[in-house]
């Protein structure tokens, strides 16, 4: 079986921090790392500032298997995410030439010096393509560096799909239950306790009339999973489950 | 003027990390505290584990003014922020009699041990209370006590809302234009460096056909704010901006 490997994403964002606007990419990223087998163990979201970003950007990759950044790679004075990553491995800033051609090529005459700065890059980054985008996904060492804008972020998740070596796969099944978490506690803890492989969680809804409470069994074991799943299931009185997924 | 306050939130949720549901209280929290003149300055997503919230509350809260969490307070085996809270102010966890009594009120003669779990407290929290919501808020030294479903997290909110003591106010005026952030920049990187106490942000759009980039002001002087905003405008070309809000 493949080893479980771990993420972890940065999201850096005055524009998030200050209620301008709502976060959209974490869930995007949460699911195509959950479809490769990657488990998303963090999530940290900062200011566009250089120091906080080293730091994170230091503590997370030695952490974690992967590092996902969002945000800050534009041409303007808060897009300071390259300058960060580079100083986190201490490495230069550098112009890309492939990246380069393609600003130049996209730009034609009309291209300036500021359109560049978005070929600028950490020393040494590797770029990874995709048939199904125009540019590269750029990381360095464990870092892939995606852009904030979710339109542009949601493309290069694409790229990230393509190329994130697989862990081992999640099997996740689900109970839906009107029953409310006090009276579905007794069956749970006893399954927790019976079934030490499975993460068994309970989601309780807020006045929703299809049902009270949802409990996901899940895991990298499909059987450990399917015998949690079942054994609960058996636990539950007449009626019960509504159904399940 | 008022002194800057600082928070910091932490999401408590397997969840949101394994990509089964969206993240929908950060933004909820985030323009309730703007509106208080606090700065969300840090987000942390964690799993349900007592280790890593013990270890995140005593981080956060030491580190800002304010730290609020959100989820993990339910009566489930998955539910640990009560328990983990406590051991990070190393007090006891203990029932508090106005909630239950609150409890049994609300739950009758069908009141099991299961339901008045959601009466355990960390030893010596404050209880907050609001005309507007049934249930308090419980607050153990500056970490307010949030719970994960969204519906229920709004209703707390209303209560942080009342009883959050008000930092300096926080000023932001914004600039919508066509052009891209290439043709910006050099009216920005003077704007900046003219208006050192006023945060700039520039935020380009998709595709969006109504304008290219937004370009914000924030700031806790609202003469400083206002200069900056019409310093900016005043460098544009003509034609520019579209608006401004």
């Amino acid at each position: 079986m493949r080893p479980t490997r771990t993420a972890a994403a940065l999201i850096i964002g005055d524009e998030i921090l200050s209620g301008k606007i709502r976060e959209a990419n974490v869930f995007e990223l949460a699911r195509v790392l959950r479809e490769r087998g990657v488990e998303l163990a963090r999530v940290v979201v900062i200011p566009d500032t250089i120091p906080g970003i080293v730091h994170e950007v230091q503590q997370l990759s030695k952490a974690y298997d992967h590092l996902f950044t969002s945000g800050g790679v534009g041409p303007t004075h808060d897009d300071v995410t390259i300058a960060a990553i580079a100083e986190a491995f201490n490495v230069s800033v550098v112009r890309d030439p492939d990246l380069e051609r393609a600003l130049r090529d996209h730009y034609g005459e009309d291209v300036t010096e500021n359109h560049l700065l978005l070929a600028n890059v950490p020393e040494g980054v590797k770029k990874l393509w995709s048939a199904r985008t125009p540019w590269p996904l750029t990381v360095l060492d464990n870092v892939w560096i995606m852009p904030g804008i979710p339109e542009v972020f949601r493309m290069k998740l694409e790229i990230v799909r393509e190329h994130l070596e697989a862990g081992a796969p999640f099997v996740t099944r689900s109970v839906f239950t009107k029953l409310d978490e006090a009276a579905l506690k007794p069956f749970l803890d006893e399954t927790v306790s019976q079934h030490p492989k499975v993460a068994i969680g309970s989601y309780p809804r807020w006045q929703d009339p299809k049902y009270e409470t949802k409990v996901t069994f899940d895991g990298t074991d499909r059987n450990a999973v399917e015998r949690a799943f079942t054994d609960f299931q058996q636990k539950l009185p007449d009626g019960e489950p509504l159904w399940t997924e």
